[in-house]
């Protein structure tokens, strides 16, 4: 059992380790000298670089559960639209563009690694339920459409961030125009139109 | 320079090992191999793999051009539909599932080499303008709405389905509800809708 302390440190380390790497070329030795431990040390908490990474996966899901629990906003647009920018933008940070690039490379393994596959599957409906619930309250306070089936729009968004993702990662399009075209779609399929021609927001 | 006849043998036999092994840990042994062929014959032709992914993605390129251009459709609501369809599922037979993880795979190395995220460049502007050409027609002949920008739509179309091709590789979801999600769309927001509350299809 690693106390929270060390678990903290290593998964730090794995992340900053990630990142400079990439997932296929991440060896424990690099993990080790990010955390400023010995490889044994390492050894002792993980038997192996997937078990490693097992744990990593579960520490960046509760990482992300919190921070969209901690998202503010004035209503279901707004949660939504913040929400949107969030994950669109999630690690992609100045300092780590990398690890959008390292979870895709995670993305190849999952077929051949079950772990990998569960994680990555708790993650989506951890999205998937959490859109949701955004899309359920804005229902229910008469922002979005009353016809909209939230289950598929949630998995419609969803599916748009991978392929933004993905997107982004492989032809380099760094440029705004998705998320103006994402907002359009949102205004146009999921809001309500008032009847001054404007949306809520 | 290559003989056509030599070429084809040569690219056919990377996309075999390639569904076989997947990026990363293919060797030109494995293509020589499968093309049944020396290893030094290989590099007569190709001095790296790097090289020879390179002609295998134009290949590809020129491949999904020429079927692109062969589907079938009786009018632009049809050709659209069929389009989709055939991209979410190309390479995608029984044989080759393979092929889809391999492309993302290559779609990782992007951001490391120039030449392969040239490549890709190039395959989403070739979805993107056909895209386009579709929306366009069926603006003018009726069948489209007037007020869809066609750019914009094809760049969400292509979006849509980078993301259903990670979804599918990274959570293995190969239910169909996604596809049904999308024709949703296409009707909702692309097609004219007629007064007896059908749809042009």
């Amino acid at each position: 059992m690693v106390d929270e302390k060390t678990n903290e440190q290593i998964m730090k380390a794995t992340y900053t380790a990630l990142c400079k790497k990439g997932y296929a070329d991440l060896t424990m030795q690099h993990i080790a000298n990010e955390a400023q431990k010995s490889k044994s040390t390492l050894h002792y908490h993980y038997n192996t670089k997937k078990e490693l990474f097992d744990s990593f996966l579960e520490y960046l899901y509760y990482n992300l559960e919190t921070k969209l629990e901690t998202i503010q906003a004035e209503n279901p647009v707004d949660q939504l639209d913040k929400t949107i920018d969030f994950i669109l933008d999630y690690n992609d940070s100045q300092d780590y563009p990398e690890l959008q690039i390292a979870i895709l490379e995670i993305k190849t393994q999952a077929p051949y690694n079950e772990d990998f596959r569960e994680r990555l599957k708790e993650f989506d409906k951890l999205l998937c339920k959490h859109f949701e619930q955004i899309l359920k309250k804005g229902k229910k306070q008469n922002f979005f459409k009353k016809d909209i089936n939230e289950k598929n729009t949630a998995m419609f968004i969803i599916t748009l961030i991978n392929g933004f993702h993905t997107r982004r990662i492989a032809i380099g399009d760094t440029n705004t125009s998705f998320k103006n075209i994402l907002s359009e779609y949102i205004k146009d399929y999921i809001c309500i139109e008032k009847t001054g021609g404007g949306y809520i927001l």
